[in-house]
């Protein structure tokens, strides 16, 4: 509350010395957001209600209700479904302990798109996805292929794409060597006794080999016992495709007042991964985004060009409901005028970006004005995404903007049972709604394109 | 390294200061201390080869073999077992969940002598174990109880004896007015999705109804959803006693050269619970003592009174190692000048304090000397006890001293799947030897009782 209040405070006395913004609605919006707990009550609510809600489990058909509901209590112009189609894959159990002379439990959660498998077998370690690729074939005959590198911690989350080649591809590569399973040092950063989940890459083939990720005290675990000798490791992973769902990206929209056919597409993904409660991962994003533009239906702010929300079916294996959104609403992308998605946490704001067809320099010097009491700068027109769900419709030419979160922590808790609401800080959380409401105050009314 | 080179910088300017510490043996014993690495391999192999330890499981005897081999290897004069038999309580399995609109799976932990039992309730929260006590009986019958209240932080560990009685008295308490099973808010001050595990108190009887502990997230969880309207939870629970068990203390000397009967014990627990690898409870123990004591089997540097190591056996459910130590060696312990245990972790040690018939005003004035450098104040001849598996001999009249570590986060991870190696930081840890080895040294050369 104090921390609330020094930016309050600090709002106040900018305004002070800028009287103009006592005379702007939109720098309105944008201060009333920083306290409004309207999506922080969705976020909440989302994780409690609903908690997990993995993609075709029974809690991803409880999440679409509650969404469609939500979105219709807090009085959208208008709410619909639209189906997204996948495979289903299920966790039933997963266990994994070192036996022998020092047997003792691991903690393992098998990859998303993992088969299930019950063997024991030597542990044979590699130094990173590169070692794998150039190991003998005979040295990982029948053993557990163990991938040790451990992911490093930055604000913008840089270490991911290093590390998560081990999950993408991991499994593939082993099985083709001859490998019985796949271990890996979980991709994330913290030193918690949880393992991280998240899909592998199944483009080159689906494996028949289980594969799963340890903690890291685990992986650290791992290491040592292997400084000291042979370790056997005894896998018992009941996962796998069972057969196909059909969920739902849940849609919203605020209809503009004078350009209803231009639209500014934005979301979160509804889905999560089944160990958390999926605060981080993508309640916030959902929440977020839904609130900010929430502030657009009142009267006095009714925007000229149409907000659209979409909260995003599975997204964890895929961007399935992404792809099915692109596929099935390809008509309209030509007037989707600029989209984005938050999908990185709950951290606060520190730089915004797009990537569109040429700069409006009168746009960029409103957002400029209007995000700097924020503490955030402008990139440039040089954004290498909107997110994950916006990269399908990007691909087809759909212009995007980005808000960019501290997410130096976002890697403790990704794809773990530890994501859950206590990790939001409330204050970083509204921080990111009032920068929404800044993008879309302006994109919505003030942007020529 | 830095910080371990910039403590042996200004160590090394101390010293230029007063140049009668490089005269001394003891301190530059404390200073080697500093750097030695055998105490944490002695935290790192156990926790490593042998990892969790809980009473009565096949890695207790595993346990007492390393610890007895390990005692050996160092060259201790003398090592022996000595049996300690106790209830054997097994942990199969533990599961819970919400069930109905808002069905999701909770982080449960059953506690210690906990019954097995597997229902489904409605869940009755209270506020903590005083309103548990004060509640109508008919407002809990065949409920669920849920004691939410939160332990506190402090440097001492202030406020698990306020929060602890929820776990010690819960269940029996619950019980008898009526309730199906216990919930309790776990005793722990980590936000994240660990269960904290611990012993109930048997005195007032054994419970027969399932008691278990929910991770703080779940808890919070819990509380969020009770607030909307009634949760019914399902517990399945498999736990409880089935036998007896033989374990044993380890114990290991080095004789004292001229005073041999008189006897400076001192120890940690070998045992854990089974959800981590217990290295801050009592991995870091055992090894400070045991590392700090062999320091003295030096030719150089051998006491005048003999040094005992006590790793003891089951101190987790019920000082049951410490209780026979006391029972089994009655006619020694009038010879035990001065006792003391290290049982709170690894954090720096930031106090000293003794508990002895009268103080010895330059025994006192040798050890503040001594410490100064290390950062650790006398607190005066007040302690209120020696450590837990001190109290038995305490009880019968055995001086003891305390070293008090700063716990401040030792509840974060305190009997849950978290204490692992990866808690321990070295120089903390190594500082700790430091202090034991000037203890040591004074109490067992430069003391007249």
């Amino acid at each position: 509350m104090r921390s609330l209040f020094t930016g309050a405070l600090l709002l106040a006395l900018t305004a002070c010395t800028t009287p103009q913004i006592q005379q702007d609605p939109l720098a309105d919006l944008r201060d009333r957001a920083l306290t409004d707990m309207t999506g922080y009550q969705l976020v909440s609510d989302l994780t409690t209600e609903v908690g997990a809600r993995m993609p075709g489990t029974e809690a991803d058909a409880r999440a679409v209700k509650w969404m469609e509901q939500r979105f219709k209590t807090m009085g959208f112009d208008k709410v619909w479904l639209e189906p997204v189609v996948f495979p289903l894959w299920e966790r039933k159990h997963e266990r994994a302990a070192v036996i022998g002379n020092s047997s003792q439990p691991l903690h393992i959660t098998a990859l998303g798109g993992s088969a299930g498998g019950k063997l024991s077998a030597e542990v044979f370690m590699v130094d990173d996805f590169a070692a794998l690729q150039a190991v003998d074939d005979a040295a990982v005959q029948g053993k557990i292929v163990f991938i040790r590198n451990r992911m490093d911690k930055h604000i913008d989350g840089a270490g991911y794409g290093e590390a998560v080649i081990a999950r993408a591809k991991g499994a593939i590569t082993a099985e083709k060597k001859g490998a019985s399973a796949l271990l890996i040092r979980s991709i994330g950063t913290d030193s918690h006794r949880f393992p991280h989940t998240g899909m592998m890459s199944l483009s080159a083939g689906t494996p028949t080999i289980p594969a799963a990720a340890l903690s890291n005290p685990d992986a650290d675990q791992l290491e040592r016992l292997l400084v000291k000798g042979a370790v056997e490791v005894a896998l018992d992973i009941d996962v796998g495709f069972t057969g196909e769902y059909r969920s739902h990206n849940v849609i919203a929209e605020v209809t503009g007042s004078s350009r209803p056919d231009e639209r500014i597409v934005i979301g979160g993904h509804l889905d999560s991964w089944d160990l958390g409660t999926g605060a981080l991962d993508d309640g916030a994003g959902v929440a977020i985004t839904t609130a900010a533009a929430a502030f657009f239906l009142h009267p006095e702010h009714r925007p000229a060009r149409t907000l659209r929300v979409i909260a995003f079916a599975n997204e964890e294996q895929g961007l399935l409901g992404a792809k099915a959104y692109a596929r099935d609403n390809e008509a309209l992308l030509k007037n989707h005028v600029i989209a984005s998605e938050s999908d990185f946490g709950a951290g606060r704001i520190y730089a915004w970006e797009t990537k569109m067809a040429r700069e409006d320099a009168a746009m960029v010097a409103r957002i400029k004005h209007l995000m700097a009491p924020l503490g955030i700068d402008y990139k440039g027109n040089k954004a290498t995404g909107g997110g994950p769900d916006i990269i399908p419709m990007a691909e087809k030419g759909v212009p995007v903007f980005r808000l960019k979160q501290d997410g130096t922590d976002y890697f403790d808790y990704h794809h773990t049972a530890d994501d859950t609401l206590d990790k939001i800080v409330v204050e970083d959380f509204n921080q990111n709604i009032a920068a929404w409401v800044v993008m879309l105050g302006v994109l919505a009314n003030e942007w020529e394109r």
